[in-house]
């Protein structure tokens, strides 16, 4: 019997645990060419906020009383498909729940590439990409440039922030709270913007940012994109990936002034990270590379047990999180070492 | 004594004649390297409302009491420059006025290309060129694309119409009023939005654009802007290059549910026809050719006599123009024929 996390009930203005309920479905017969996973690691990721709304948003709309899904790391327990025997550590999207029963070709066989096997689902996955190519493709950002980054604090605002370093940028971000800012300048940002604290965005940055951004990595929207369009130079560019601010509100971007994106010729750009799934091998040399050298600290918050996944979930949008959010469901094995 | 137009007050709301005034001044002493220019032909452009407020806009605002400027060409009446003899025919900045005393550096020799040379403020000149780099570098637009243009009515829209379907793609060309969609059906718009008449822009341009558009180039925001983001395929491209109703008033550009711009990996980029003066010649030569094969058509709305240059400039705004609004000081020289 899997437990699986379903969705009880829409979210009604603020998000809360209680929209989610747990139960136990039969485990379906294994047919020709599926596995059974047992799940060690199951992730918690803002973008999954989208898909709780009527009108869906990355992902089309989960009816109310469906399984929940995200992506998920466990090992092959039983398996009727060749090229995943029993004992293979997967990568899949059938998360929220302690076993998920799939196909073969829906999962992913994860190398033993020297990394702890968690960061699968985070900077070495689909976090990871996110900030890899909304960085350096989407933003086309460059030695030298100013970058800003709101949420700079999560999954992707940490990959994101080390990047530009290693990349020779000048980086400031944005995160709530002075323990994250403090982080935050300990993973090398060159200036840190606390929104928790008194004044607005657009004060700050500028302060941050005497001479202006030419990059703004967007995960927010809201506020901390009217600061960006203020501190623009002539001809910065901004990726838009996330908006977080807006999920479930469909909240009204309000730009003042909008003959400032002309006159500053600014580029905007919407991106994903499946937009580069051509290009993996690309992003995952460097990372890999970064990550065991050590040049890219991936900090984690972990919780433990399925019960706690819709905690997890939760409190990423009111910034529980430090790096990747992650619910660890079993003992640590060997590919599980930090 | 030059007949000069003078900014008396600030637009207060609404636009007015009232804010202009004419006044006589004594001709500055010739200079070296200075010239004396007779204007045949002044230019009003939508772009110089911007300059009419306190905060400017592509330029510094004008102080009260100063002299208007903008495009004219005219013809070198005296002259302390080698390069450009009495007799020439010159394109400068200095316009809103009959006669203009100016640095022959400020001004360029007009070639005798078989066009008529008042399309140098028009098709061959700062409209065109906007046009020109607008559609096919900042929105990338190529064979194929299905093109919506706000405005397409003035010098501006009629330019890139003509040069999208020159190229190949398909244009839903919006403008106020039957007369003027019948005359941008006969430039070979494919569709044609009236933005006067009943319904919204959004519901029009789903209708005229029932796959969607995957270039928009914006001259006007507002409810236009809205309409592209709606209508807009995956990867849609949009060039930002007026936000006429914008000006004056500030307004707001407000995007509902932003995360449509995520969602849709939309671009948009702001540019202005400077940032390609490196590629004149690319823009130039194709222009001209397809100028005088007749290919290009340049409806002109055309004013006479100096009195009448604040009535042109002020009806550019309330749509009294189809194509290039220009204002006539000189009977039509031998260049002047259309």
């Amino acid at each position: 019997m899997a437990q699986i996390w379903h969705l009880a009930a829409r979210p009604d203005g603020n998000l809360t645990t209680g929209i989610f309920a747990l139960s136990a479905q039969p485990d379906p017969a294994l047919d020709e060419s599926m596995v059974r996973v047992e799940n060690h690691w199951l992730s918690v990721d803002p973008y999954m906020r989208g898909m709780l709304d009527e009108n869906g948003s990355y992902m089309p709309a989960l009816p109310v009383g469906s399984p929940v899904h995200g992506g998920a790391i466990g090992r092959v327990v039983e398996s009727r498909a060749v090229a995943l025997p029993v004992g293979t550590m997967v990568l899949h999207n059938q998360g929220w729940r302690d076993l998920s029963t799939l196909a073969a070709t829906d999962c992913t066989a994860l190398p033993q590439d020297g990394a702890p096997i968690r960061r699968h689902l985070g900077h070495l996955g689909m976090p990871g990409k996110t900030a890899y190519f909304g960085l350096l493709v989407a933003a086309e950002a460059r030695e030298g440039d100013i970058v800003f980054i709101s949420s700079a604090g999560g999954a992707v605002g940490t990959a994101a922030l080390q990047i530009a370093k290693i990349k020779n940028m000048t980086v400031i971000a944005s995160c709530g709270g002075a323990e994250k800012c403090a982080a935050l300048k300990a993973l090398g940002a060159d200036a840190v913007i606390d929104y928790k604290s008194p004044g607005d965005i657009s004060g700050k940055l500028r302060q941050a940012a005497p001479d202006g951004i030419s990059v703004y990595f967007d995960n927010v929207g809201g506020d901390h994109f009217e600061a960006a369009i203020d501190s623009a130079r002539v001809g910065a560019r901004f990726a838009l990936c996330g908006m977080v601010s807006g999920y479930g509100e469909r909240m009204r971007l309000c730009i003042d002034d909008p003959m400032r994106l002309v006159m500053k010729r600014l580029r905007l750009r919407g991106f994903a990270a499946p937009d580069f799934n051509d290009r993996h091998a690309e992003f995952y040399g460097d990372m890999l590379r970064w990550t065991l050298s050590g040049e890219l600290k991936s900090p984690e918050t972990v919780h433990e047990g399925l019960e706690a996944v819709p905690t997890a979930f939760v409190s990423l949008f009111s910034g529980g999180n430090l790096g990747k959010m992650l619910v660890r469901l079993a003992p640590a094995g060997p590919g599980d070492a930090a």
